[in-house]
Parts: C-alpha cells; structure tokens; sequence
C-alpha cells in the first residue's frame, strides 16, 4: 500500500510539471530548433538545454518513488554515470536525461508480469504464503549525445537496472513484514535475464537505430542500509543481444565498522586512519555528536570517501575554527589520493563543507555564513 | 517567561558541557603548558588549541538562548569577527574564545539592574503597564592573543554589544505582545552609556591589563528579519573610559525585494541583477521552489551575499547539471568582485554549493553525493 501511495503522489508531481512547463514554455521560442549546454566542470559531463531550458527525464520522479532507501537512490544513479563515462568520453559527448522511455513504459517494466501487464519484468505473485520477489527494482535510462549542426544527435544509451538482494513482504494486510534474501547468483542470473528484454525493447525505440546501448546492473542495498548498492557488471551493445558482461568490483562501507566486521588488512588500514581522524577531532571539540563516512572501494581499493560530523556549536567561531582544524586533520590522518568530502552540520542545517577533489593534493574549505 | 525556561535549558548544557569537558580531560597532559592553533586560511584568524582541545569560551551558549531570530546570532559573531580584523591582523594576532567574561557574569549583565542584579546593565521593569524596554540584548567576548615563548600572552579584547531595535513585551500573562520600536539615536545612546560600564569592568578583571579594548555596538534586526543585524559604531581603547567612536556603515536586505521597498539606484541595480539571475535559472529549470539572497552593503557598496535556492530535484544528474548552470549563471548576472556564495538545497538537505571568495574572479563549486 505504502509504495502504491508515494507513486501517485510522484505521479502527481510529475504532472504538475507538466503542467507548470506547458505554462512556462507558452510565448517561447518555437521556430527553430535551439540547443545548448550546461557547461562542464572538470571530468564532468555537459547536459542538453533545449530552448533554454533543462531538459529533464520522460521519467522523471520514477525511481524516487521506487526507493525506500534514498542511498540506493543516489548512488544508482551517479554510479550510473560512472559506468557511462568509461564508455562515452565526457570530453566528446553531451549528456541527456533519458528521452526514450517514459514514466508509464518503466512503470509497467517494473511490475510484475500479468495479464494486464504483460511487459512486467518481474514475476507473477504466485502463492500468496510464499510470493515471488520483485528482483528488478529501478531503472534508469541516460542519453548520450554530439552536436550535428544545429541540433544534437542521440549517440549512446545507458541502461541501468537495479536488482534487489532482499525482497520484504507481508503475507496479510498489517502482518508482520517477512524478508526474503536473494543470494548473488540468483539476482545476477535475473539481471541478466531482464537486460536481454530490456535491450531489445529498448533497440526498436523509434529514434534509438544502432547507437551503442549500454547495460549495467546494480545490487540493491538492504532498506537499512546507511550507504547504497553496487553495481557489479555492464555491457556494452551494438546489436538487439547482449555481447558480453564485464565484471565490476565496487564495494561499499559504512566508517566505524563494528569491531567484528573487518575481513581483510587493507579494509583495517582504512578503518584505522578514520578512527584516528576520528578521534582526534573528537577530543579536539566537546559536542561532536556523530563523525561517520561512506567509504567506497573499487577492485580492493579505498576509491573514496563521504565524512559526515554533526555538531552541536555555540558559535560561528567555533565553526570556523573547527573548520580550520578539521581541514589540517583531514590531511594529516585521512588517505591521499582520493576524493574526500566532509559534511560539517548541525541537526537543522549545514554549517561547512570541507573537500578534496579527484586528482587534488589539497582540501578546500567553506563555511556558511549569514548577515 | 519564555525566555527564563531557555535560559535555565541553556545553563543546564552548558553545565553538562562542564562536566563532559571535565571528565575528558580526565588523565590528559597535566604537567605544561601546551599550546598550539588550529591553522589558518587566507584572512582568517588561527584560533587557540590548549593540550590538544579547543579553548571554548567561558560564556559559550549565553547568546544562543538570547535571540529568538537566529541571524541576528550569526550576524552578530560574523561582524565582530570582521570589526576585530580593523584593529588586530589576523596576521599577528591568533584568535581565542573570551575567557574572562563568564556565563553568570554575561547573564547577569544582560539582565535588569534590580537589588538583587545590581550589575544588570538595563533599566529595572518599572510600570507592568508600559514596561521600560530591554536595550542590551547580546554580549560577546572575543580575545587576541600572541605567542610569546611557550604561552600565549593576551593582546587585545574585542566586545560586542546588541542593541535592540525593538522591545516586544506582555502586559499580562498569556496578553497579547506589544512591540515599542526604539529609535537609533536611543538605541545609540543606551549602547554608548553600556559601553562605558563594560569597558570600566572588563578592564578591572584579573590578567587584562592595558591591553587594548575594542568595543562594538551592534543594532538587533527584528524577530521576523529574514536577515541579521548590522554593527554602527566601534572604539579602540586604552584606559578606562571610551576614547571615541567610530561610526560604521553597513545594511542588510533581502532579495528580492517587495517592489515598494527600493530606495537609491545602486540598491535597484543589484536588485535588477539579482533578479535576472533569479528569472534566468527559473526558466532554465522546473520545480524551484525559491530563490532569494541575503545582501550585505557597506559604505553603500555590495559587499557580498548569501543566496538560497530550494528545489525539488528528482536525481543527481539533475542536481548535477543544475550546479554547472548556476555556476555560469552566478558569473554572467551577478555583480563581480565581491564574496557570494549559493546554498542549493532541498527542504531537508543541502545538495550543492557554489562560491567565490573575496578577492577571486571564478565561483567554485561542490555537489553533495552518496554512495
């Protein structure tokens, strides 16, 4: 009930923008065809403006109501950027929010399969006691794109599928919610069933012809989890079947661990210098109510990092000069090389932001102020 | 009454902070003196680290409890922290939490002068019918110390006193509120006739010496200011009694501005470009729910702003691609050559920031993300 509730109160976003865009756009241009971009930062991609305006996803607002954890959210879809970017150089493409499959088309691949759906990816119900889990979760298409004259030519596809590894149900209204857990084999046995048909659906789009259509899957993390899923393997296509699966090795992790949940030495060394940094800051400032990171891994590799220290401050000084101490313990006790961020916040608001950039030797800092 | 119960909420954490502090310090370094600072950005002050933890200040969560508007608390430390950088270099000087005005000493001075509080520095109630008004609102100490041999020496002492520009008060429990507005040459005079008893008794405390005293007098905005108060006078004193004062020329608006409200053309040139700004990344993307700033005049001069926008995003990507464009936008609308910086933020959490700092052409910019 709950998720039927979030998707037609989405719904009725979704369709408020429209309505407000029809609204917005009556009296623009409408002669000629007019594109272009966001402009990139380093490493980024540019995104599609169209008549001067941004344009967003046909699906747009589908995936949060398909997310009870919004960290499986976000790292679905900037991990999804990631895998784009070892495909389509951000220096040679232009990047769209997906204009090829719509609200409705993802809504009825993310259901289960029936009679009135017969497009669901998902399996009928089944018995009732014992039900077959929903395994394809969320989906999100990126459009990847050139510039051809005046206008921009769609050049590439992503596709990325989010597969859950648990699958939470009740066998009566207001019973007890039961969990069925998905091992690894079984959820990449059926990501890899659902991208068959997801590719060929997606290959006879009117407009999409033979670009390159690539395919990725993710693991869903458990609802509880603090830090979102993986994605563990892509492919990229020419034709209307899957060429081949590349393996991906990502891993992600909540800092400090429980003391029992290291598995391997590089992993300790990593928890170490967060403690450390941890507790130096600790005894540093009275009232730091929470320091926690997201770590991420990448083949064994601590690849990066999102630090989070709530506070409690009394003053706009003591966030400065917390700020200038943090800045110094960052470099002295945390890993070099990898991009780092830490979020300086109270329960209410954000108070600073202190962060290293991929490729940077140094932290920047800032603090926010008000007059 | 209101005021009463958060004052005793107050004390009841800052006496726990006490204990906390106390307990931690439990075991630590007990034989010398160890000072260090906390390392310094460009035009910051390095504040004072004493055996490895912050040196917080003797009347630290007095001011959080005395202002109902939170950016007069902000704007408060923000600008004494600016009038302090007129007479002590952040070059030569490290900055220190006051240490020499305690909670009860601050609490009591901001109280009415009555026989029990005779140290209260504003008037006894009088008539219940038509109360005198509260003048002085706030009270901060900040110290300026230099490291001499193996400690650290006090310099110099900056105070800052609020003023407020309205008094609101009850004639009866549960009775309407009744505002009195203060005038600002009221406002002034009561904040001159505080001064001269604050520098009298600050300078008769143990270990101050002839250091200079710097004292500034801040005008309180309202409750229901969407932005801070502004310093109007400072003095820098040797002796005990006010040498002269210096007048200061600041004012706070909020962008934009109620269409009646504009008063000289300078003011309604930044306005203009402010609104620019806000129409040009309105129409670039949907679902913005407010664009609004804070603006900072000095001498009659923009001297920086603090601009908000809250938005309904549905992805990263779009969180993504809306950062570059502001980040263009910010440099092509809004005026050059001064501070700003941009808080992009939904309703419960801040999702990029983009800045410049004083003295730099380009805007910086980071996105918050998760993995």
């Amino acid at each position: 009930m709950k998720r039927k509730v979030k998707k037609i109160a989405v719904s009725a976003a979704v369709l408020m923008c429209t309505v407000l865009l029809a609204s917005c756009g009556f009296g623009g241009k409408s002669s000629s065809k007019n594109y272009s971009t966001t402009g990139s930062g380093n490493g980024t991609y540019q995104g599609v403006i169209k008549n001067g305006r941004y344009r967003t996803s046909k699906a747009r607002g589908v995936n949060v109501s398909q997310n009870d954890n919004q960290y499986n959210l976000k790292s679905f879809e900037s991990g999804l950027t990631q895998i784009s970017k070892r495909v389509f150089s951000t220096k040679s493409y232009i990047f769209q929010e997906g204009q090829y499959l719509s609200s409705g088309t993802i809504e009825n691949w993310l259901g289960r399969k029936t009679k009135s759906n017969p497009d669901g990816l998902n399996p009928a119900r089944g018995k009732k006691s014992n039900p077959n889990p929903i395994y394809v979760q969320q989906i999100e298409e990126q459009d990847y794109m050139q510039e051809s004259g005046n206008s921009m030519k769609l050049r590439g596809i992503t596709i990325g599928i989010g597969l859950n590894s648990e699958y939470n149900y009740q066998t009566k209204t207001g019973g007890p919610t039961l969990t069925k857990k998905i091992s690894d084999s079984e959820l990449r046995r059926q990501g890899e069933a659902a991208a068959e048909k997801v590719l060929q659906r997606v290959r006879k789009k009117s407009g999409v012809g033979n670009v390159p259509i690539v395919i990725a899957l993710y693991k869903q993390a458990p609802d509880d989890s603090l830090v979102g899923g993986t994605f563990f393997a892509y492919s990229k296509n020419n034709g209307d079947t899957i060429s081949n699966w590349r393996k991906l090795d990502y891993k992600n992790v909540v800092l400090p661990k429980a003391s029992a949940a290291t598995t391997n030495s590089s992993d300790q060394t990593d928890d170490d210098s967060f403690s450390n940094f941890k507790s130096q800051i600790q005894s540093f400032f009275p009232n730091l109510s929470g320091v926690t990171a997201q770590a991420q891994y990448e083949n064994g590799t601590l690849s990066g990092m999102h630090i989070t220290v709530t506070t409690q401050f009394y003053s706009q000084t003591e966030i400065t000069s917390f700020t200038q101490y943090i800045t110094r313990a960052a470099k002295k006790y945390l890993p070099n090389g990898i991009p780092i961020d830490i979020k300086i916040q109270s329960d209410s608001e954000i108070q600073a932001v202190v962060y290293r950039n991929a490729g940077s030797d140094n932290f920047q800092s800032h603090i926010f102020d008000s007059y």
